[in-house]
């Protein structure tokens, strides 16, 4: 993967922060820069594009603007988990996630009219650390049926191994920038 | 305002609960249409457009598809309030909102570095009904000292009040599907 345009503005604008901690809320997860969304977006349609997909799966909230852009390209539904269960919802599915990096255990949920058995998904979220979130969706998709076709990723920081999971799992997976480490506070990108 | 692709939507697939409940959620706040989406973002665009906007707001996570549709399209930032405090943010600006429809209440967080004094902003999200998450928005945006040049919302749940509220306060208010009536499980517009 190349996508020189995302890794020469992490550079700029990422922010780092003790504990491995990458922060890009100026562009991606606070305020977000919607013209370099859609390139994402397109970046993962292209990756993706021959992989007969069914539907784009992310959880909210950071995964949304890019799976939007992504599903407007490909005419393909998007579905968000959410992470807390919603009084009118019955049918759900539910998988618990914990963060590392925000030191917090949440819940997805997702109702099951919306991920049947045999749809081909792709996951699409900001970022993969230690790929807990990943796990969360593997175990939705496998309580409803459905067949992962991949996983895409903004940002995955790779030293925190949730990559090397997931392949091990046999999942596809995309990245589209690979932070190599963190140390010191300085950003380095594969 | 008159967006029969819309309304046609909400009448064939949402679904009303007691309560006053209109649920959307198999098209904009679960599982999402995108081309749809972009019809909403593009319609926002047409009515902002004059409006001389630096930024537009919303609040995570169902507000952050049709604001970063609208982002795209005209090329500006697109900021989401959090509802939960990042443990690495500081700076924050900080509004408690009560939610009937949730039955909650919940804090919207912005970093003041991503709202600043004299920017004039639009607010975006997918409901208008009591107005209380636009009251936290005002309440942000007075603490930045940032103009609020308008709000929209995909659908209005007009019966409820929000809108008549925000127009008092003297602030534009355009909805794309204005929902007169749940009475008796009915979808009535208006």
């Amino acid at each position: 993967m190349n996508f020189k345009l995302l890794e020469k503005r992490i550079l700029e604008d990422g922010r780092c922060y003790a504990g491995g901690i990458l922060k890009v809320d100026s562009f991606i997860n606070h305020q977000m820069d919607p013209d370099l969304m859609m390139k994402i977006g397109e970046e993962f349609s292209r990756i993706f594009k021959n992989k007969g997909i069914d539907k784009i799966l992310t959880i909210e909230a950071s995964g949304i603007a890019p799976a939007i852009m992504m599903g407007a390209i490909m005419h393909l539904p998007v579905v968000f988990t959410k992470k807390k269960q919603p009084k009118t919802m019955d049918n759900m599915l539910v998988s618990n996630v914990h963060s590392f990096t925000k030191d917090r255990t949440y819940t997805v949920c997702l109702s099951a009219d919306f991920l049947k058995k045999g749809e081909r998904v792709v996951f699409i979220d900001d970022f993969l650390a230690y790929g807990n979130a990943a796990r969360g969706i593997i175990d939705l998709c496998r309580q409803a049926g459905a067949e992962i076709a991949g996983m895409g990723f903004i940002i995955e920081k790779v030293f925190q191994g949730g990559g090397d999971y997931l392949k091990s799992q046999g999942i596809d997976v995309y990245s589209l920038a690979r932070v190599k480490s963190l140390d010191n506070c300085k950003i380095e990108l594969e």
